[in-house]
């Protein structure tokens, strides 16, 4: 007999959840890959470019060196004891290293923790809440989770029961959240930023998506905000913040923020708040509004993305509910503890006065200097191509231009049977190795294309994505004309 | 307005679940230790001996050197040009460290690798199981996983779409199994290990309770076999396993085959064998079986729980169900990458010649041998105790005493809303200290009771452990006898 397992067989969530991020382009491009390694010169480009996802030392970011020196410390604490780490490591690595193990019970690196991560390294993290928000935070409230996707994956799993259950999502979305509510059998409820106004959130939008959803007899449960913005780029303002929050309260409406690129903000006149922050600057507290903010040590001017580490901050839930968080949490025993000390060390790094201080602020700035360069740079060169508009980053990671494509191109794109801007991209990648990922990976308005370029590579690479970008453009441009 | 979360609108899927190696017991043995650290001398004991959770390290065992050493430096490679590390860490992790970051693209430890772990990661582990088995392993059936619970839960959420589809499952088990099947709304089908013939697992019952789910309208998608046994500490016969495969190959049931004790085996009369190995030595291929092996960084000899390392290695599965199983795993990116690089050590550790080689193998057997006198010490210690009887533990990291209680303990336990055995270990641990986990949370045959006890306390912790437990249940004894 036949095994019986078969695409058939399989959970249909499972089958219906979609991830663009790793999706047909970073298969295609992983294939070209190959071909130029084992025939160079096949191929129109000898490298591929990737701009596909938010994985900075991919593309040669380098680790912010205080941060490793603990970790290694921290892994291997037998030679703390020794002399010659003094030559190898900074004098604050080694106490903070020192600091962080008499935090662990025994010491023991190698231990599974509390279920919400280990009670010392939470303390820290609260602190380091309260001194960037200016309002009190609990260390009973973080979960540490192995980055932000499973504390996502966790939040879905307890507010979704079928798919009566809706959850208020921006289009365009990170599909981390279209891939999960469609893995727990939710309804995602799309709310549209508005493209015009630099991708702005309206309230009323929300209201009438909310009353759309509640039309067709789903029970929205929950207010997806991205802030900033993934893939768009944008940051809120802080009176549309309040107003978010507001209706939050008025609709009983959990409010998830997902707050990953906390530390990337290029444009002077922004800044970025917490919504915890939002909320308790209007005298809203505990009994107010449930609210989870995620974090992660992927995103920032760090960009540890392979440590997977991170934390929900979780405010405002009953203690009958906060049991069953809890629970969820402690089914998969404990994140990975050296992703647990890189997130205290993200929101507790060096100050003024610390040995590391000096070089951590300049690795810091420069990381992020360049950052806000290269998101200047591509958005110029996409503003400058024909049919191409181009909303500023103002944070993040990603540039997410619109494409006006030639009817003939949309024609082609049926008579291939791919999306308008999957058809794009995948042209853009075979005519020049550069990865981006079309925006109906993120869905979008209909009608309109996209796609959602990183602003990773390093700065050197930059010209390279910009040249064959451009010259790719015009000549799809007059492949397809009208 | 109120928020609308309760616990009534929760997923009824996460109230229904229950996950009792962190549960209740636990919470008290935290209450009494906060009060043991308030007031000393308060309590009947002076410290809290936790034998109710597999986790070595916190209990004092050390982590395996070579292992440590060459986690430091891949985190911090930064260091490996500098003479001084010659001073603190062996030639060979040295080397080891340069060879892992030489499989990493761009040797970037803190970037997001592929959606299964790093290639040459897989190569390595895929190269231990062929030497562990003397079959092929492919590295490309190898998904690296933030330990093994993450893994379970993965194909959990393929194989079940409702609670029409079963899983059969050993009972005592795992709570991560009925966690996991309850989370994803599926049905445990339970098989009763024969506790009389040392907890053998007979094709009869697996047989009956098949048919038993098909008669209810359950459809059997898997079948779950722990081994070594967790919480029985059983290791299977070779023929039993040929009947297992045979039995699955039959029936066309995924084997999900929990191999995470494969280094912990503590009787020379039993060896591990992996299914793979013994599915391949009956001939039977690729076609013929569908075979996932669960394996962690966190038990074997090594312990490393907090690293939150894993593998599954997944064999049977048709391209196009093996492409599901790739986008689940790649929405949550991938698993941390020291876990993956102690994943890969853990499946090749220091060879014969190797310069850490005779270290390693001190740290290795001093741990097992070890392993294997608390295990005897702690099994004789319960068989003389009045009405407990106890099965050798072969293999793992427990025993599972079987209690039986007098009448009048039970309807003690039954006033105080308790399971009988959640009544004798509560008492246990309020009068003594010692933290075990009521067979209840693992569940047993009806009218029978148990507790989990890990053979995990260092041994000058061993005397106090049984001194205390032996005391303690002549005085319940006492005071229920009948």
């Amino acid at each position: 007999m036949a095994p019986t397992v078969s695409r058939d067989t399989l959970n249909p969530k499972v089958l219906q959840c979609e991830y663009a991020v790793r999706g047909e382009i970073v298969t295609i491009a992983q294939r070209l890959q190959d071909e130029l390694k084992a025939k160079p010169g096949s191929l129109p480009f000898d490298e591929i470019l990737y701009c596909n996802i938010g994985n900075p030392q991919s593309l040669g970011q380098r680790p912010i060196t205080f941060f490793r020196e603990v970790l290694a410390l921290c892994d291997h604490p037998a030679i703390l004891d020794k002399k010659e780490i003094q030559g190898l490591f900074s004098a604050d690595a080694i106490q903070r290293a020192r600091q962080i193990l008499d935090q662990i019970p025994g010491k023991a690196t190698g231990a599974y923790s509390h279920s919400q991560g280990i009670k010392g390294l939470r303390d820290t993290i609260a602190a380091g809440i309260e001194a960037r928000d200016g309002f009190p935070a609990n260390p009973n409230d973080i979960f540490l989770t192995d980055g932000a996707s499973p504390a996502v994956h966790m939040m879905m799993q307890l507010l979704i029961s079928s798919e009566k259950d809706g959850l208020l999502c921006p289009i365009p979305q990170y599909p981390l959240y279209s891939a999960s509510i469609a893995l727990h059998g939710g309804s995602l409820v799309p709310y549209y930023l508005d493209e015009a106004t630099g991708w702005g959130l309206e309230i009323s939008e929300l209201k009438k998506q909310l009353e759309d959803a509640k039309s067709k007899g789903i029970t929205v449960r929950a207010l997806v905000v991205i802030n900033p913005g993934n893939p768009t780029g944008q940051v809120l303002a802080e009176e549309n913040q309040r107003a978010i929050v507001e209706f939050c309260k008025q609709e009983g409406l959990v409010l998830l923020a997902d707050e990953v690129y906390q530390q990337n903000v290029y444009v002077p006149e922004k800044k970025f708040h917490s919504f915890k922050k939002i909320s308790r600057s209007m005298g809203y507290g505990e009994e107010d509004i449930c609210l989870v903010s995620f974090q992660s040590v992927s995103k920032g001017y760090y960009g540890e993305c392979g440590k997977r580490g991170g934390y929900m901050e979780v405010t405002g839930f009953s203690p009958e509910v906060r049991e069953q968080i809890y629970k969820v949490a402690s089914v998969n025993l404990c994140s990975n503890i050296s992703g647990q000390i890189l997130a205290s060390l993200v929101m507790n790094p060096p100050k003024v006065g610390d040995g590391s201080y000096e070089s951590y602020s300049a690795e810091k700035d420069g990381i992020l200097s360049s950052l806000a360069r290269r998101a200047k740079t591509l958005e110029q060169a996409f503003n400058s191509l024909e049919g191409v508009t181009c909303n500023k980053a103002e944070g993040a990671m990603y540039l997410f231009p619109c494409i006006r494509l030639p009817q003939k191109a949309i024609k082609a794109a049926e008579a291939a049977k791919k999306a308008p801007d999957a058809f794009y991209c995948q042209r853009l990648l075979n005519a020049t190795g550069v990865v981006v990922v079309p925006g109906s990976g993120f869905r979008q308005v209909p009608g309109t294309w996209h796609f959602r370029c990183t602003i990773l590579p390093q700065e050197d690479k930059i010209p390279a994505v910009v040249s064959r970008l451009t010259e790719f453009h015009k000549s799809f441009t007059n492949e397809f004309r009208d």
